[in-house]
């Protein structure tokens, strides 16, 4: 078998971009990482996804896969070996996929109001960005990840995000460790682990990028 | 091994409810539906979805499943004798799933714009919408479906919206046959299907429902 040709079409601030690292990294794959520029979209991003045109794409011998939670996904069935992002018992990974699209459906954009917004419509976003964390905190309960014992599926859609935690906090003058104490012990525990180690910004790191871009969007 | 109970939560017009029964008689699994009052929601409903308090959810043996998605492959899995919606190879499946993922992320929303908006709004949701349902014929291009050879996911995710499609022409003054009519012919060949005829409520019965719907909330 030839070997297999992975490069992952990426943009380092984007937590999506991180699931798709971390599900590499889980699974050993090596790859190559291709930082895209929004202002200039490469010809190759604009060939392998020509519906949104959007990052994270993985190429895996030339054929693309789009959105992260269904790279996250094909990753695991196209690398089936050990360890498994997913459980094999269908009740459990409907459980999974649903708090994975709970995520999609609600961090991102309610974190943006919590870092962007201003006034009432930030407030807002705050309250609904700590209502969604003790959610997910509550889905947690008392073990040590998402996924059980192991670290699996949902602690790969969520634990990116806690990179941008700092950003939230300083923009949003909140404490999420005080809000959520046990969703922050989690996320300490999953750092431990090398996969996601490497693949996570300094939360300063992102944080100077959130500034630069309120800066270049007015939004200061 | 006891007789499985399974148990629709559901509300007549929803193309979501109308997946879940698709894969069900797909699956010739028997099963009780039960039609949910959204001004009075049931017991049952909010224990068994208490994250969003929405149809469909099904209860397969006192264990829901939520999101209707993330419901039919639950369906494929946990009853995996033929047919199977999903392919078994890995690519493939990604592929239709980022098709399930991209009708849930525009045909409903696009399509509320089509029977509910006035003027420039509903204008550009008509736009957008042809737009998707002729990126979406693209996609099927010449096969009989979007599973290629075999009604599957893809086919089972977009159907039930063709049950609505004459109350969109009629509010939006347009014929969707004439901008798509390989789509149109799909819609067709999947409406010989026993699952999908016997899943889909008449056209002229959603148009009714649409129509109480626009003067209760003052949208006439």
């Amino acid at each position: 078998m030839e070997k297999d040709n992975v490069v992952l079409l990426d943009f380092w601030p984007s937590s999506y971009g991180m699931r798709v690292k971390i599900a590499l990294e889980e699974k050993r794959v090596s790859y190559e990482c291709k930082q895209e520029d929004f202002q200039d979209k490469s010809s190759l991003l604009l060939e392998m996804n020509p519906v949104y045109k959007m990052i994270p794409v993985l190429v895996h011998n030339g054929k693309p896969i789009c959105e992260s939670l269904n790279i996250v996904e094909y990753i695991d069935e196209a690398w089936n070996h050990k360890p498994s992002l997913l459980p094999s018992d269908p009740y459990k990974r409907s459980q999974a996929k649903f708090w994975g699209d709970y995520i999609d459906k609600h961090i991102y954009n309610i974190g943006k109001k919590v870092w962007t917004g201003k006034g009432k419509e930030q407030e807002e976003g705050k309250k609904k960005f700590i209502e969604c964390l003790k959610t997910l905190e509550g889905e947690l309960g008392e073990k040590p990840y998402f996924g059980g014992d192991d670290f699996g599926y949902v602690d790969v859609a969520l634990i990116p995000f806690t990179s941008w935690f700092y950003t939230y906090e300083t923009y949003g003058k909140l404490s999420i460790e005080e809000e959520c104490p046990k969703l922050v012990a989690w996320a300490k525990r999953c750092m431990e682990k090398e996969s996601v180690a490497k693949s996570l910004p300094h939360p300063h790191k992102i944080y100077g990028f959130a500034m630069q871009y309120k800066q270049n969007h007015g939004l200061d």
